[in-house]
């Protein structure tokens, strides 16, 4: 019942990860590593007050074993596994996490999570650390793209079905797995995959994008014990690509495998927002230091006309929202409020910003015009007046798209407005030079000493044990 | 997108658990629910020493935040997660614990195994467990309704899939949440539904079977504390039921709920094996007591006709099996051990059993005839000697089908039995009774202290704390 070529994919991709040494690795790919990272700790330190976070972290934390692991941003201190789910779904709670572009997975939550909790518990170096992330999100992605496009389509949230197998891929390296284990990890792991796009814009989310944090480290702790699984747990008859590929592609795991590295497709986004919604508020941001904006008014704009590929419409569409949540999929506030402000930041995106009533009555002015002819990185932004005026701007490639990637710089400085919103005054310097260092360090571990640090120490009810 | 009638079935069942009260539960459900405990417990006491119960506990205790919770036929302590994960793994490890006959979920595992945990953290009442479980499996059981028979033919294992919302309906219930905070639970719970037939038969089939107890318990914590969730978890157009359906039956949901009770199609193996080899066990039970067969003898037979539903063939015939676990699904197994021992108890399907030659050459004489006139409880074995004598056994509804349900006292010598196989010599008596008179009882707690006496204390490694 296997398809062709598909034989033997889930040894192959563990006899790859079990093999593969830092020296392995071309130097785009190690660079890129130490970019996902600057970017992982700067949307986890965002995400690490988020209410989401506040429940989890008292819930889980009535059941931690010790104190080993550090969470980002906080500080309180909790085991593990804990540490892993909860490190993960701070990272991702905004969405404002990397996009591995072909899939539309996050890739680096779920894997530099339990890396990093794994690191509080036992020595780890710096390198070590980085082999077992890229070695990670490449088996998240490859097995991702094996169920793409139809996977995500039919509602499975494929940050969560697939970072588990990152996740117990990047954990079963650190432990020094043999390759039969390294496929009992992918077979518990492929017992632990779920998640579901309705629970989007929802806490329900976190839970599952923590599990696959750390039920992936799981899997490769027990599988460490001889804890075994099916021999073909992806390419199986009832594996989790035929039961979650629509249909699969198994070649896809292996197909260049070692030459072809997913790192090297990961975008950062520029705006805490829906991934198709970068152009639009790269159009919005120029428009708004545009003279001629300010001169003419927003007050009097009779319409907003967006032009862009049919998904930006049918993702982004939604008028009259009232949580900072649900206006990050909303072009009508990211309009409205980057028009507006002339920003595109978290607090532009908050409870507060989405019930401005100035903003819904802009945000109401917005019309679409679908053209496939647009890539999903292009749109136009054409602003109307009332006196026949008008104004356009159109973008071929956004900030954060693979074209016009961020730079190492933009990175830096998301991380640092990041931390100034997660605690004023904090300087996030030292997390960052860890960071750009980490591949000589000989322990990774100090990373998570520094990002512990941003926590507020008399935030409300912050400081106790979890 | 809501498909018709499905508009709101997350919001009703939320409302239906919240609402239920142990007066409304006819005679009949109760009695049903004691008779699922004591199968539960049976089938616990049996699991609780198999190699993936000491892996899983030795790891999951690494992890475990204090003592309150007993294990099922082990000494270990641990936290209460722990212990609804531990608890429902051993109760299923051998897929010998009950069967909701028109969907194949295991019910009583995923979801009395949380609330046993639970009972031991927080006081709760005989006949609250009880309203708990059975509403836990109502909702398990109709939401596997909703998604059969395509969900578990495609690859899902539905007892892991859908026993995450009994679990957390349970939960829920004997936590007080509102049916809005239910319907947190169900959202949270829906996203961490999985579990996949190709780990059936290894060890990853208890991980997710785990995490349905252990995060349905977690999702109702967490919606207690007002993690929230999607409006629709079940029925949303990127819900459960439309991307796990194939296609959802919502209206399977709400039909006749409060009339029409799931437990009361719920049925106890008699042997610990695929139930659809069950009549095929019981004539050969009839065959090997009759006097007949020991005068012919099992070496000169020549042939062995099984005559039965088309799925008996395609789901047990297994020529050939070398380990105890594959020869629970054996029909070449079942048929030759059976004959040869006149038994059908677990040592008949231990590795040792099938390792012994005799046996894989008397099984190698079965041969398979499809008759789709026979429902699935039905089977005829007929045994063919060189000298061309015949015997032949019908059976037409086996032991512990609907039809011919096991008796309580069949139910309590299954329980001692498995108690004997656990501990030999410890009295069992006294969990029997308290679960026969769990209705009245102040403190649900008493049980567990109970079952975890039959743990061997001097047994490898077993005595520790986990």
């Amino acid at each position: 019942m296997q398809a062709g070529g598909s034989a033997g994919v889930s040894r192959a991709l563990a006899e790859f990860v079990g093999a593969c040494r830092w020296e392995d690795i071309p130097g785009a790919v190690r660079r890129e590593a130490h970019r996902a990272l600057l970017n992982y700790f700067a949307v986890a330190l965002a995400g690490a007050a988020d209410p989401t976070l506040d429940i989890a972290v008292q819930v889980y934390g009535r059941f931690a074993a010790g104190r080993q692991a550090s969470l980002v941003g906080r500080a309180e201190r909790t085991d593990v596994l804990n540490a892993a789910a909860l490190n993960a779904m701070a990272a991702n709670v905004y969405d404002y996490d990397d996009t591995h572009s072909p899939t539309i997975i996050h890739p680096t939550a779920p894997v530099a999570a339990p890396l990093f909790a794994l690191a509080q518990a036992r020595p780890m170096r710096g390198d070590e650390l980085l082999l077992a992330l890229v070695l990670g999100i490449e088996a998240e992605c490859r097995i991702g793209l094996a169920v793409s496009p139809g996977h995500y389509a039919r509602g499975w949230h494929i940050t969560s079905t697939c970072g588990v197998f990152g996740s117990a891929m990047a954990a079963g390296k650190r432990l020094g797995l043999s390759a039969t284990a390294l496929v009992w990890a992918l077979g518990c792991a492929s017992a632990q995959a779920g998640g579901l796009v309705e629970t989007l814009g929802t806490m329900s989310k976190s839970a599952s994008v923590g599990n696959a944090a750390r039920n992936g480290l799981l899997a490769a702790l027990l599988a460490q014990q001889g804890f075994a699984g099916p021999d073909a747990p992806l390419e199986g008859p009832r594996g989790f690509l035929s039961v979650m590929g629509e249909p699969p592609q198994p070649d896809a795991i292996t197909r260049d495998l070692g030459l072809d590295w997913q790192l090297l497709r990961n975008t950062y986004k520029p705006y805490p927002c829906g991934v198709v919604l970068n152009p639009v508020i790269d159009a919005c941001l120029a428009l708004a230091g545009d003279a001629r904006v300010a001169d003419a008014g927003l007050a009097c704009i009779e319409r907003i006309t967006l032009t862009g590929h049919p998904l930006l419409r049918q993702r982004t569409d939604r008028p009259g929202v009232t949580t900072g949540r649900a206006s990050q999929v909303s072009a009508q506030h990211a309009v409205a409020v980057t028009l507006a402000r002339g920003r595109a930041g978290l607090e532009e995106f908050s409870d507060a910003a989405a019930g401005e009533p100035m903003l819904r009555d802009l945000g109401a002015k917005v019309e679409f015009r679908d053209d496939a002819g647009y890539s999903v990185d292009a749109a136009q932004v054409q602003l109307t007046w009332r006196d026949g005026r008008q104004l356009t701007r159109r973008v071929d490639a956004a900030r954060g798209s693979q074209a016009r990637p961020l730079s190492d710089d933009e990175l830096e400085d998301k991380l640092l407005a990041l931390a100034g919103g997660c605690r004023p005054g904090w300087d996030a310097r030292p997390l960052i030079d860890a960071l750009w260092t980490l591949e000589t360090a000989p322990d990774a571990a100090q990373v998570m000493a520094l990002a512990a640090q941003a926590a507020t120490p008399a935030g409300g009810g912050r400081d106790r044990d979890c």
